[in-house]
């Protein structure tokens, strides 16, 4: 069967629903490391998937999901110990307030276990969001996803939803060294306006804001105004967390701040379906109100063999140190390629979670998203799989497996050089 | 690591919403086909679990999995044949209106798509659904699901949400051959208290209800109401479909009609989280207005490997037809025990999807709780895993992997018969 046969199967099975990465989509077989190939045998280098995080098919972590596929499968009513151990181990990564674990097998399922667990303990409704924030695909999440509600084919944001503005350093009203304490200032007059909220939820790094860090002070006193008004603060690592950012096990520990809930997803099992909310022994007693709550798949041994041999991978292989090492040598390499390249607007982000933001001009800031889709597409024909993100769909974002080398972060940054001198990215 | 110590240290590290089965919890550590050993190398005999519906461990989706696991895992921006080989297989499989196929990791994401579908199609936001339904754990199924939202901890039914009764023809308000239609007219009833619905959500043989066979003739008269004020029909076979019932594939098939959406869950995987929705190409169509849909893990190559096997095994090993040889069988030696035993107010269901339901008396049909918990706790002791359901918690629910032969429905039926005969069970 060849790639246009597939594609049209798939278009007449799966639906209008379902989007392909790339101009010409690409048809992958297989993958180890930081390699996948296609179907013809071609070579890429995933700079892009944050979800295989110890890289594709990591052999210690396919063995465990093999092993106890193949010894037992089923849910958390019976005991087992690796849903205990995993738990402890999560547990024990988080500050010490931070003590009650609770599986689920998605991002958004733990976004919504997080809102429940919000307004069952406040008995509140309303959530401050961030503006441009993507919490997950479920009908509670579109509803505090300006990404979702605010975009095409959304209806807006209910009543319930409170938007603060994105505390963007680049491109936001406020910069330099004042922002954090002007982007506050923003944050207290949206509390303000709102009677009192559950929650307010937020990445500790802005994944579809379009890679952006947080200025320093923002978190702290975001959450201080929160829990001023009774609501409890939500942290949203599930593309953060894991030692992506290097410096720090989670992203909210960059901020100095502690959270009431934190949710985890996409690098907790690898790939595999897994994700996990981390809550404190008040609001877990809250939640115990008679009501149980119980997922299915969430927590099987199986998942949780996954989970265990991923945290064992990133201890044993230093991964977080090493993300930290190869994404300062990157940004910087980076920042070089800045000076030769007027396209390039901003180099932002924390090891490797990183995010490239292209302009038309220095000045105007005009966003040059066609000339991002042109290099993404680009960057594919010279096999390295990069994607976009942000509001303006003009920030290349660069969010490998956290395996990735010095070497390989090298040569990607020599074919972008390559593909920035094209005509089509001169500005 | 002694059971009492992992108890201990589950309850500090998972917290008060996980709860065990029985009055003392059962440590699994091995499984195989219809048994499950515990921690000391006792052997279960597992009549009660639907999901590893082919059987624990079934060596040939364990082999897939694996097998893909160790391949590539990845989402579904890129292509890749195995997800479009199992939509396809799905969709083979349903009515030819129902031809498009979106993919989750969890019956509870299904169910939420099924919302998110109905809702943006028909531009409404109201569901009916039945009394006692559980439909997931997600805020949005929370409320549309009396089971959660009318119980402990609950807070009630939201605006949006209307209940119609059960169809209970062994408690409820109707028996006998009319109670098809005398149940349809209390839905008409229902709907008419209604300004329009988005949708119409129900199992097509009530699950938490207690293992309730819908009288004939009930759904084709719902739909068909539903239909007239615009709504559409979602039927939720997360517990009930793959088999199961043993006369067809799909329990909606067993009352003659086609649902708009089709959500479908844990048995797809065999314990691997996967979860699916197949609806019409015009709702897929209302659907794809330009907001995405995208679900990280789901629809994953390793899901779907996992997916492909349930589906052959089931196929090849004539799993469907065996449900209904030995569920008949069953039923008729669940039916020969009720003579002896007072206790036994009904015996019902399709397949190996049956109810026992326990009365005090069968003029009050005063239900025998207290002594259903026995009756489960006491078949522990005999290591047999059995679980209780339905509204008044006296329902003996037995929906064992659909590899259960003949002799295993022997052994569980003389056992229940012993317990049956002691003290706590005489009424």
């Amino acid at each position: 069967m060849n790639d246009e046969q597939l594609i049209a199967r798939r278009n007449r099975t799966l639906g209008p629903t379902y989007q392909n990465f790339f101009d010409r989509p690409l048809h992958l077989v297989r993958g180890a490391g930081m390699t996948l190939w296609d179907a013809d045998g071609r070579e890429y280098l995933d700079c892009y998937n944050n979800v295989v995080s110890v890289g594709h098919c990591h052999p210690r972590v396919v063995e465990a999901l093999c092993r106890q596929a193949g010894t037992l499968n089923t849910h958390t009513r019976y005991l087992h110990a690796a849903i205990v151990e995993l738990g402890e181990m999560l547990v024990d990564r988080l500050p010490g307030a931070l003590d009650t674990c609770v599986f689920t097998c998605t991002g958004s399922e733990a976004n919504d276990l997080a809102l429940r667990l919000a307004r069952t303990h406040t008995r509140r409704r309303d959530i401050i969001a961030v503006d441009h924030a993507y919490h997950g695909h479920l009908t509670s999440l579109i509803e505090i996803s300006p990404y979702k509600f605010a975009g095409k084919g959304g209806t807006g944001a209910p009543s319930h939803t409170h938007i603060v503005p994105m505390p963007d350093v680049f491109r936001g009203l406020y910069r330099g060294e004042e922002a954090g304490i002007k982007y506050a200032e923003q944050f207290e007059e949206g509390v303000a306006r709102t009677g009192g909220v559950a929650a307010f939820i937020a990445e500790s790094l802005l994944s579809c804001g379009g890679q952006i860090e947080l200025p320093p002070g923002y978190l702290q006193a975001a959450y201080r105004q929160v829990r001023a008004v009774g609501g409890v603060c939500i942290a949203d690592e599930v593309q953060v967390g894991f030692g992506r950012v290097g410096t720090h096990f989670w992203g909210f520990e960059t901020q100095g701040v502690v959270p009431d809930i934190v949710t985890m997803g996409k690098p907790i099992g690898n790939g595999h379906p897994l994700a996990a909310v981390v809550t404190t022994p008040e609001i877990a007693a809250s939640f115990a109100n008679g009501m149980e709550y119980f997922n299915t798949f969430g927590g099987n041994p199986v998942s949780c063999a996954a989970g265990l041999a991923v945290l064992d991978v990133i201890e044993e292989e230093g991964l977080q140190a090493h993300a930290l090492q190869v994404g300062n040598h990157l940004k910087q390499a980076l920042a070089n390629l800045m000076a030769a390249h007027p396209i390039m607007g901003d180099v932002r982000g924390r090891g490797l979670f990183l995010g490239v933001e292209l302009v038309r001009s220095r000045e105007t800031l005009e966003p040059a998203a066609a000339e991002a889709s042109h290099i993404v597409n680009r960057m594919r024909d010279h096999r390295i799989l990069l994607s976009t993100d942000g509001p303006l769909h003009n920030v290349i974002k660069i969010k490998p497996p956290l395996v990735f080398s010095k070497a390989e972060a090298d040569w990607m940054v020599q074919i972008l050089a390559t593909v920035l001198a094209e005509d089509a990215c001169q500005v």
